[in-house]
């Protein structure tokens, strides 16, 4: 029977540097020789692709927060059945950009849709499937928001007041202090070497325990 | 206070009459000088009909049962908030080709889903909120597909096989007689003359009992 992969999310605010050092994550992997995949949530898969950018694209009609809420779960779906799932199942790690804290983060403490309906849908979608484990890049909001501005168009979420991101980011801090076996939270207003000091550390233990 | 507007549904399977019907039933709204919509499901809004082309095209990829439940409630919520409900408050009719019975048919007697899951996304999203009367236009599966077939390419619905039809046509049968008196059953293999007598009945009770 093959080992089941681990399953890394890495998760923050806007710009704190998610894309940034899941790279660096998988290019421990690969040092490594760990088979991994590398993906991204809402999105991998050409479908679930076509529902992030009904998600992400600015438009005249306000999306609802129900549809939006539904939108993400039914990329995350397609994504779990058509990537995720088969991937760990043989033996590969997946290293996911967000997943269902983020929804928990955006929609639940930037929007204010209830836990407990948030909850309804992961189980439907999820069953018993959680992250093994969660990175958290935690910064200010205002240092995350700089380092996105820099790269041009605001997407809608970026779009967002100052205060839905500092309801992002208490949420994140929240659930990390709840699930603090499988969160690994890391300062990431520091600059990149630091930040990557710190996630080499967590990496490599996770690595270790999993080769044990 | 303004009396609030009925909301009428159309359901059926592929090629029975739905929308040729629903304009003959709208037609009759307008010469009894009724204010209505006329929309459909999924779809209805920008955002609602950009879902539909997502659940409607067909494409390589396998869409999984859920993401398929997922965007259809994700458009409904949206075309509930943004154009149902503000209808009917303000007093107008809706006059909607399908809706919720649609799921239940499809993605319940035709995929398999189970009834309390679809049952718990349509509280999630309705609430109370169910249509004032259904029109079930029923015939034979082989009828309406091939009046469907001569109007061309077939979306992704339309290429599955007999047996799902069977299973849709089962379904909405089975909810007529479970909501009865909600429902009013059609029978749509004769031709459209002797269709639009039965229906011209059944409109003008529903007219004469709102006017009351
Ligand atoms: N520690 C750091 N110090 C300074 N700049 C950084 C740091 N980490 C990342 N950056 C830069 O900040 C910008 C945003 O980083 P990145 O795209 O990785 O963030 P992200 O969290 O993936 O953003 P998004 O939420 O928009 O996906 C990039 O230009 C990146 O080079
Ligand atoms: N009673 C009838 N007898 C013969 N042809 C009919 C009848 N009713 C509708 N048609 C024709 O069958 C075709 C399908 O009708 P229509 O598009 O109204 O069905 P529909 O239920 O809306 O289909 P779909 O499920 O694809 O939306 C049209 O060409 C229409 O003119
Ligand atoms: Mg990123
Ligand atoms: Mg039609």
């Amino acid at each position: 029977m093959t080992k089941r992969g681990v399953f890394l999310t890495v998760e923050g605010g806007e710009g704190v540097g998610k894309s940034t050092n899941l790279a660096f994550l998988t290019e421990r992997l690969k040092a490594a020789g760990i088979p991994f995949i590398s993906t991204r949530e809402p999105g991998g898969t050409e479908l679930a692709e076509q529902i992030r950018s009904l998600l992400l694209t600015p438009r005249e009609e306000a999306m609802s927060e129900l549809t939006e809420l539904l939108l993400v779960f039914a990329a995350r779906a397609q994504h779990l059945e058509a990537c995720i799932k088969p991937a760990i199942e043989q033996g590969q790690w997946v290293v996911c950009d967000r997943f269902t804290d983020a929804t928990y983060a955006y929609q639940g403490g930037g929007r204010g849709l209830s836990q407990s309906t948030i909850a309804q849908l992961e189980s439907l979608v999820q069953g018993e499937l959680r992250p093994d484990y969660t990175i958290l890049l935690d910064a200010p909001v205002a240092v995350g928001m700089s380092r996105a501005r820099e790269r041009g168009e605001l997407d809608r979420f970026e779009r967002e007041q100052q205060s839905f991101f500092e309801k992002v980011r208490g949420a994140y801090l929240h659930m990390a202090a709840e699930h603090a076996k499988r969160y690994r939270v890391i300062d990431a207003s520091v600059e990149l070497e630091a930040v990557q000091q710190q996630l080499g550390g967590e990496i490599d233990s996770i690595i270790e325990a999993w080769l044990a």
